[in-house]
């Protein structure tokens, strides 16, 4: 999916890899994926190393790898003067988190984070029409993702062995729901609103009797500035497929996106009608048009909207290199990953005290 | 409504009244309305004590006053010897609730509460599904209902005469938004799932800025036998609708009912394809289909759910007056009014303490 | 259903009828019904009779009889001068329903045709919006309505008594699905486009081999002016429900209305977003918003449609009494019924031709 | 979208091509694209004389030129001894088309035709459906596909360069709306229901008043077999999105599928509640299954499904040449072209006749 969507528009081709956490396996994985068998590496110390070498090196990292080596991968990507695109959850906690901050800026690197859902040319408008003001001021931003997929204890049985990790909660971070899914819930509110959450009141456990991993968290959520939220997210859901809904209420109307029409968003103005707005209409502004590549009424996915992620740190490097000003790109920096990761933290923390938990600032201000 | 709800099926006539909290207003409505100027009455005592004397005197009272006045009046009622249905919330509080439990219980009366949503033929059979077995044991409820009637402030605006003791928080309950919708949500919620809401955190205020009124209440819910839940509603999301909107999660899967398609209940058990189930469809119990008046692929509206609601409580009247066993009807009592009203106070008190408050018990379970 | 529709808003009361071809059982049927024994007749000519005599006689007739009655007993009535309400189709054929026109004209009476879909608030705006010039010139129109009652062959089950005239081709009309539902969608069409149908060119007969009955019509339209259209009944369509949708386009945009959400109309006007007009919306105009009984949001149904025809056949009976210039109402009339039954003939002529036919003129033109 | 579709699985890669009908510029267009500047060819003829020279030239031909100059490269390519994948309209009328087929079958090759919609995992399940008896014995079939972009006299206006040959009546085709369009309507009402047009009754012309162009057409269908269709196209639908729906109704059930919710399909049995089956459901056929790329739940787009296509054509190669028995694979082939050729000219001539006309048969028949 990454390596498509890298390539998709043509910015980006993958040529070096590390492909398993065994070194026999990795340089094997490589060649069957199409990789050079050289540049197919053992281990991401010598990637590094030996790309640092070459006239073509690479010039930046995606890390897809499980959630306990992101922060040392990231670490060493930008130790090694690359730039990153990072999976979710950014690290295990927040004082990681705010560690990749600060390199990040220290280094005057890029570190985007794949948060996919919040580029789909209907959620990026989302976003512009609140900042244009069309909803007034932002009071209420209900947002769940709900899935079917661990609706079983699938944690018992015969695992696929590339994602077992990913029900080892010692790896898969603080709550598992919360790496897997809920990192996408919380990102895609708090970036469509322009809002960071301020404070949460939450359930977080198990619907699954006797589950140690954690696949529910509900919570009330206080957002900057005082406007309200609410927040689920499961993969506890039997029935469930994988909905991701957003709803932002300002005092002017609601928007609402729902990623099974993803296509589509849809805008209630208090006394007017609502309007149905599709990928590619005419009206959109361009740089919305321009985050679709089939004409309006074609259906498009998330490889697409990961392609614009890519796209976008590419256009960002290029006018560093060029010394040109930085266009405005909107695709998600590791202070919202960072953001993201406080949440968590406050969201565990409030189960643990039966209340209200504030949500730690990131330094660096998120650039929402 | 309510008169066409009670007429529709020819099991009541609505014969006398009081139409006004003024004496000679009263009279006059109930002669606009097509009353007999004689059973047109000044106040709920005169028309109790009248009543009583006529050899054609009425058999029930149905309760569409202001919330402050819902008490008084079915006290009135009950010590009178009459049935009751009742509009929620059913009395102010908590306590007044369960006195109106008793004396009904005392004089063997009927007391329904118009909790019209849980008589829709689509949430019977919802609440059926799940007593059936159908999803499993139930994990999660999900219940909403958003409007935006009260998205701006009405409350200052020169406002209709006839309702506005529902903008004077002394009248209207300990929560606006949960007098006037929250009442439903939880029913709804609880009705279907057949379980009682046992502790709640929850985020209790306005969404309009300076606002006196209670227009937001959002909850974390837990169940008696530990299912999770989340509750939100509100009257002042601008753009809003009518959207009251339930969703169950069992261990085998998923219904989700919503108002705007009432006639349609999804269910989507997991590995298999959802299925979408239609008022009057062949396959549905005859119960089911008794509670529609056309034929499948008709809509129908609330004031059929009303109807169902009256038609029950006369069909009640009549068993017990047969001697017949009483046969098992599915109308709102007021112990599920009562617990209402304990879930109201303990939102309350939990937004006040800023955590998790239990709900307290209804002394007679109710009967779900 | 049409008594529940005539006395919903207190305009009619029904006092009288015939309730069976039958004289004893007609006399039983009426008192069953709630009906004055003295008032319920054994026959039309009889019920016609007393009535006159009567002060208190009278004012119109509902005829809601088998299709093969409504020519004779609407003569009846037309010649007691009464005004009538009639069920569709108005006659066997067209000639027969130009005699009623006739006689409606002679005679100064009204003759409403209870086309119950037209009578929807939203199609009532789908109608304006097109005489307002919203969609521009009208292009296209396509109606359909599809059911799946007849999917088996039921014609040779044991049938329900009191139906069992609707699969007697003799009774039923020129072509049963026309009969049934055809009529509907053709006049959805006419009237809301405001065009009559001029050219037909229509494939009709039986989805189900080896049946008598015609069950499947679907047509190429022409329409005065040289709009195209299409048209495709059957109650053949095995898994079908009640679907009846319309579709206007003009050179601006299209109109989309569907009987399952018939509270709600899609306006998608070329180069704007699509929007999607509910019921009770504010900025309605006030004669759109007075077609609905309860607030926006809540479904109503086809029950509250006829109720709509019912009260403007009652206004406009009041103004000619009080001599008052008659009111812009646009119930359906008997010319409108007339002209279904001459789209009726050209479809079964253009069939039996296998080629073009035009559809014959109502000598007065239908008040559209 | 070719390109990226024929890459996406690694099943081919797009080494060489002709860019544009000027040597130039198809020289520099291929170098732009980022192919070979030794592989950018200044015409067809050229590069199908210097990959033969070459140790690794191409394999195989995807033709997506002007619809005028389809037939005469397709006969290029198979002459040259490659297989084809061709764009519709395949050819300018159906004797041309029958001379592919010859050819085709002549030179032993392969020839796809790109009929992305019918790739869809959820169209080839709906074939499979059919094919399986689900819905009993096909009685009915309807498609539609309608559109906007040609609601305004866009033939008159400045026009894009690469696209004016669309507008030429000459080049486009018989019908501009069924070579754009139309083609992909009828191939998948066709495919899905395993059923050839037998005969038809269309209305062909344009809905802007003054056009040339065919921008319209509606038709009756008879199947092979008699089960009974509807078909309407047009681009000049004001408000019109992309929307291409098809639905097939057999004595049990029926089908539905809209190009808008693509990764959906609706199946409504009689007496069975309606099924919602989705991309990726865990209980389908692996085969439908495996033509989609995430996880359920995930929007996918016409891009995959063109991959589908160019993945099956590659595996027919592989077995080919292996001598394998060649796999039971659904991309569309050149007599499927063929039948749509003859369906147009049918639809022509019959609008000239007024009256129904046969459709030609393929002389091979159709792999359906």
């Amino acid at each position: 999916m990454h390596r498509g969507a890298a390539e998709m528009d043509g910015w980006w081709r993958a040529v070096a890899g590390v492909f398993s956490s065994d070194r026999e396996r990795s340089r094997a994985g490589g060649a069957a994926l199409g990789f050079d068998l050289g540049r197919s590496y053992g281990d991401v110390e010598e990637m590094l190393r030996e790309e640092r070498l070459r006239p073509d090196g690479i010039d930046a990292v995606a890390i897809m790898t499980p959630n306990d080596t992101h922060y040392r991968f990231a670490v060493a990507a930008l130790d090694a003067g690359l730039d990153v695109v990072g999976d979710k959850p950014v690290t295990h906690d927040f004082q990681e988190a705010c560690d990749l901050v600060a390199r990040t800026h220290r280094g005057g690197r890029i570190f985007a984070v794949a948060y996919g859902y919040s580029a789909y040319p209907m959620t990026r408008y989302a976003r512009q029409l609140v900042r244009d003001g069309v909803l007034g001021t932002v009071r209420l931003v209900q947002v769940e993702y709900i899935q079917g997929g661990m609706a079983t204890r699938v944690e018992e049985g015969p695992q696929n062995n590339r994602f077992r990790w990913v029900l080892d909660p010692r790896r898969s971070g603080l709550a598992l729901v919360m790496s897997a899914i809920g990192c996408h819930a919380q990102h895609l509110a708090s970036f469509t609103a322009g809002l960071a959450v301020a404070r949460v009141a939450a359930d977080v456990g198990a619907l699954v009797p006797g589950r140690k991993l954690v696949d529910y968290v509900s919570a009330l959520l206080e957002f900057d500035g005082g406007a309200r939220g609410t927040f689920t997210v499961t993969q506890a859901a039997a029935g469930g497929e994988n909905d991701i809904r957003l709803r932002i209420y300002g005092d002017k109307g609601v928007l609402d996106w729902w990623h099974r029409e993803a296509s589509y968003l849809r805008l209630a103005l208090q006394g007017e009608p609502a309007r149905i707005i599709g990928r590619g209409d005419a009206f959109l502004p361009p740089e919305i048009i321009a985050l679709g590549r089939t004409p309006r009424g074609h259906p498009e996915g998330l490889r697409e909207a990961f392609a614009n992620i890519y796209a976008e740190v590419a256009q960002d490097r290029m006018a560093r290199k060029l010394g040109e000003p930085v266009p405005d790109l909107l695709y998600p920096r590791i202070e919202e990953g960072a953001h993201t990761m406080a949440f968590i933290e406050a969201c565990v923390a409030s189960h643990a005290s039966r209340g209200w938990v504030a949500v730690a600032a990131v330094a660096t201000k998120p650039a929402q």
